[in-house]
């Protein structure tokens, strides 16, 4: 008998394989072919391939569109959302349609092009975050822009463009249906209990034995959600109520890098380094303050061929439950 | 600059590429590397290797689970939702869940193991329609079961897992968040407006000069919906207003067979046989009566791969508008 969970922030309901779960060797995971170095305009030495630099972090002095960076941000060159322009929205019959602005910027996560997350210093992932919330607070300033969209695509199959490690940042005129739809839920639950669901998610899941968390640390949590929509996902949250990710403290971000580049090494582990997504689930900006939701990152290694059957449905199966991949996850691999 | 456009049945917005549009050569496309017939269940004279039938077309008079069939529903051998027991709904702590109960079938579309449905004769995919219609009038005699999806996955990167051309029915104990969101939207509209939006969308497109409707005939229209999610996405939409595909008037079969063959049959020229989804959307049952839902069915061809961005956020980009789609499967792979 398979079981059916239903996500109690979204309403979205997940069906389970108890039957006959798969393991991580029953996945077909796509290995990378590395392509290398050589024309790669995320590498030391190559910066006037990429259109110059909006910001970077740089220890040792060096000028802007030189090597000797930590992390670099660019623009994207090919942007689905333009910075010029007015929004012009404006309705044509029954469609509402306005133009596309918005800001598309690449974050070059490191120097080095064959390093994934887990593989760099903890001191580089915090570099990375460091870009991710200031890139937000400074985009924030121009009130056009809704929502910052932080993710990052490793491997062709994750929608991968390029092989060196990057993230991107989309900043967009206006909330997506999918963040509102977790907001409205979140706020639902705030307003019946008085309490935030993903705080009591957290509390249950500890109180729970643990079965399904990863790992902790004095700030984070990371788990496989109950009700995850895919086979190994894994979820990062503030252990403390927060809402908004740019507005991490400065001391909490180490803690938060360690427990990405773990997590994610996990996951590499586990799963023979499999592509995967990650995306920062934060608050709207500049729009009303939504008291009920808790950032979090959502990590989604690609395992099945999801077409577009579980996207035109809403309707997921999920070959591994969480509790059996949070056992693999625990012991990275060691099986 | 690009252009954003709102479904205006769920609110979803989508970025459409409007600078720099992608041709269909422009797209990557998996090409199907043919298994063929040796090992394959649903070829003529296999019928023992998949369980006993469900139910078949013969006008031949041949015995079931022998060859001379049409048409031939199977269960499911992977099944994702299983029949028996009851759906023993039930809370744990603040998750909801119950049993895998439902139904999962196979519709095995036709003997020919290298046909698709464009390859068929028309009264062939008739076949396949009435089969689809009979399963959903079954099975909703188990009033267990709120909602029927039906749908078609074609190549492996679609999800098929088999090459011989079936279809599938998954028997629902709850309507899918997607299904209940384009209710929801859907009801709004008629609420406020006392028309049907699809109906409304039909006449707006149709007064726009066709430039999105791909094909029509005496009840159906085909069409490029402005606010598609993905590139050369089509819809099939009965012209006057029905909520519930299985109670299609069997006079009007042949002519929605004919439709869809067509209109494969063009995506399949256009885009040189791509992988590709179709799902049929239709109004739940066992349940309330939503008199502004309009059912139709969504093909969905394969062309890219979703990142990130799309999962997280459910903001999506398109890199060819539907109106230079339209243009293209109009043209039926003339260029």
């Amino acid at each position: 008998m398979s079981e059916i969970r239903r996500d109690p922030i979204t309403g979205r309901w997940v069906i389970f394989n108890t039957d006959n779960p798969f393991s991580p060797q029953d996945y077909h995971i796509e290995q990378h072919i590395w392509k290398g170095e050589k024309n790669c305009p995320f590498c030391y030495g190559h910066e006037s391939m990429t259109p110059p630099e909006i910001e970077s972090i740089r220890l040792d002095g060096s000028k802007p569109n030189t090597p000797g960076w930590k992390t670099r941000v660019v623009p994207n060159k090919f942007p689905a959302l333009r910075i010029e322009g007015d929004l012009d929205s404006r309705g044509v019959g029954l469609y509402d349609m306005s133009n596309g602005v918005g800001a598309h910027e690449v974050i070059i996560d490191s120097p080095h092009h064959f390093k994934g997350i887990s593989d760099l210093e903890q001191e580089e992932v915090e570099y990375i975050i460091k870009s991710y919330k200031s890139r937000s607070l400074d985009l924030r300033k121009d009130t056009r822009f809704k929502f910052m969209l932080i993710f990052k695509n490793v491997g062709a199959s994750a929608g991968a463009s390029l092989e060196h490690g990057h993230s991107q940042l989309i900043a967009l005129p206006m909330v997506p249906k999918n963040v509102q739809e977790e907001i409205r839920g979140a706020e639902r639950y705030m307003g019946y209990h008085e309490r935030c669901i993903f705080c009591d998610i957290i509390n249950q899941e500890i109180s729970n034995d643990n079965e399904r968390v990863i790992l902790e640390n004095e700030y984070f949590i990371s788990l496989c959600p109950m009700f995850s929509r895919f086979p190994f996902e894994v979820w990062i949250m503030p252990k403390f109520h927060e809402s908004d990710f740019a507005l991490i403290e400065e001391e909490k971000i180490p803690l938060l890098a360690q427990i990405l580049k773990e997590s994610i090494g996990k996951i590499r582990k586990t799963l023979k380094d499999p592509p995967y997504n990650y995306i920062i689930h934060t608050s709207p900006v500049n729009t009303e303050f939504y008291p009920g939701y808790h950032w979090h990152i959502e990590i989604m290694p690609k395992l099945t061929r999801i077409a577009g059957f579980e996207w035109g449905s809403g309707f997921y199966v999920v070959d591994t439950p969480p509790e059996i991949a949070a056992k693999y996850l625990k012991e990275e691999g060691g099986y």
